[in-house]
């Protein structure tokens, strides 16, 4: 994959907002931030992980705050190189490679939006293959690399650097921090080895999302629906990736609050002819839970996206509308996501809700 | 002064009781720790301002969150031992003296104890003559000191590092980490020099606080009262300083609450033997306002104090009980703190209020 024109970006956004399952804040703000790189001639390189030494320096940069708010509360290149540059001093380093904590949203593309403007690779992978709304929640805190040192910064230059003696507690004091600096603020974070990248890292994801992306564009075009194409890209059982579609509806209510700088809400569709028939999806920052008529038909870590019916442009948390037709896909999340360990941490019971995990292609046989 | 024996310790935390002026923190637990310095025969140094040369290198340290909550969450002489270390390293020199931000509750005689610990002198002197609830309500802040860099640390090792723009930016980061770690963490701060101290500080501060805890001892012994004694050493008009005593009865009503990381309050006493005149005083962490019969007798900055009517043992907010026999004095603010860019930072509009503020001395003529 080649990210250099103005199309590119938009192919690689489009991507991540399916992939943000609702949240992971609006890649449109990350899409311009890395336009304006393109536009300067500064390609993003993208590598694989294989391709890194065993024991390059890689760190992760991410925002952390509540969706909705991103929109108003910019983001800034010169915000966001400051933030690399002192947290390089930090940790005495200069990075080998990028990641991505997290593909979905806003922060896979911002990131590739920092290795252009840095010139440094990013990895052709992340921490979930979705988005999630709190800092331990990726693949590399569950297999032991932590969050700490995290370097904090707001757009007006405030600076926080947090050492907690667990992802949880760094969790707790960056949430805290972004709501008392308006909800927004950038870091960097999770500073790891090459090593610990091939072992723990989601793989491929940044290439996925942006075929995810160009696939939507291009069969909007040459094919009858656009959800023919992204089926037979997503829709792949022989390779162990299930994709179907849960719902095609009208959205008849939605219900949503910022409360401790979380975006949660409850979106509620009519099937198209039947009012019976409702699906019914809640979300805390991310589509969480699917149920169609009180029967769960998706369930996190399995990914949740809300597309518009005609076009298949996926809807994110804050643009969700009244009235908007929707079609809903559920995705299954990738196999290291679904072993055990990973279901403690953001499985159903990470978000509060008493039923186990069960797999999307078994919920819908 | 001379801080020796066991009873020093004593008197010193009894009048940073009585200047904590409800809050500050229960000196008890600062008393603790410092006691546990002089037996190991560290004594803490106590210095004059005018003793140290302009270019000398001052810190502060304190505790920051909720009063009632740090009778639970104790501090340990080795989590501040480790955060003035964090703080010589990240500022980049070993201090000449310490400064006590906050003359009141708990913060001075910990810092005594720090002094004693590091083997470093502490300055006559503090930010506020008093207590008050927020990190920028400091004559230090006032005349354009930083507060940050802030470095915070709680029991656990967890390790925080501010640097705000300006202090209140300061102040709600800190409050946030402070709430996300349970309320009670400790920080350096407010790196000055010498001469910032002789120009900004509230002066001779700590051998007031010693001398109004050792008055209140004697004065049990030797006077028919101890409020006579603690009268004669604090209402000298000539001087410019004024105490009264405002009212004395008991406690009908105390409601009080823990409410984003701040212990609110209002306390409502009756006069012995006349139900109908009432004294309200309202609390946020100290003591800001009290009116008899509706009428502001003493409001935020000067000193509102409540004590055992028998023993003038200064009551702390946590402590205060329904049924209590109480004498409630007013004591005049240092002149510096109320002078019109300080009263507009602490004075009653830094709390919400909208009345004016008004000297004691004239309330109550």
């Amino acid at each position: 994959m080649k990210i250099r024109t103005k199309q590119d970006v938009r192919d690689m956004a489009r991507g991540a907002a399916l992939l943000g399952v609702g949240g992971g804040g609006d890649p449109y703000v990350g899409q311009l931030m890395l336009q304006q790189e393109v536009l300067k001639g500064k390609y993003p390189t993208v590598i694989k992980a294989h391709e890194l030494a065993d024991d390059a320096k890689v760190l992760s940069v991410c925002g952390i705050g509540s969706p909705p708010v991103l929109v108003e509360h910019l983001l800034s290149s010169r915000l966001l190189s400051e933030l690399m540059d002192r947290m390089e001093d930090y940790v005495g380093y200069k990075i080998d490679a990028l990641i991505s904590a997290e593909i979905g949203g806003l922060n896979s593309v911002m990131t590739l939006g920092v290795a252009a403007q840095r010139n440094v690779p990013l990895i052709d992978a992340d921490g979930m293959g979705r988005a999630f709304p709190k800092l331990e929640m990726v693949t590399f805190s569950v297999y032991g690399c932590a969050a700490s040192p995290v370097m904090i910064m707001d757009e007006l230059g405030n600076m926080t650097l947090v050492n907690a003696r667990n992802d949880a507690t760094a969790e707790n004091m960056c949430r805290a921090i972004s709501s008392s600096l308006g909800a927004m603020v950038y870091a960097s974070l999770y500073p790891m080895t090459g090593k610990q990248v091939k072992d723990f890292a989601v793989h491929d994801t940044i290439s996925l999302c942006y075929d995810i992306g160009r696939c939507i564009r291009v069969s909007r075009d040459e094919l009858d629906s656009p959800f023919d194409g992204l089926l037979a890209l997503l829709n792949r059982p022989e390779e162990g990736r299930h994709c179907k579609i849960l719902f095609d509806g009208k959205i008849v209510d939605l219900k949503h609050e910022i409360k401790d700088a979380w975006h949660i809400g409850t979106i509620t569709m009519e099937s198209h002819g039947d009012s019976t028939d409702v699906m019914v999806v809640e979300m805390q920052n991310e589509y969480l839970v699917a149920r169609r008529n009180g029967k769960t038909v998706a369930i996190v870590p399995d990914l949740i996206c809300i597309l518009d019916s005609e076009s298949a442009e996926p809807i994110t948390g804050e643009t969700l509308k009244y009235g908007q037709r929707v079609k809903v896909l559920g995705l299954s999340a990738a196999p290291i996501m679904r072993r055990p360990e990973c279901l403690a941490v953001f499985g159903p019971g990470g978000f509060g809700y008493k039923e186990a995990f069960e797999p999307i292609e078994s919920l819908n046989p």
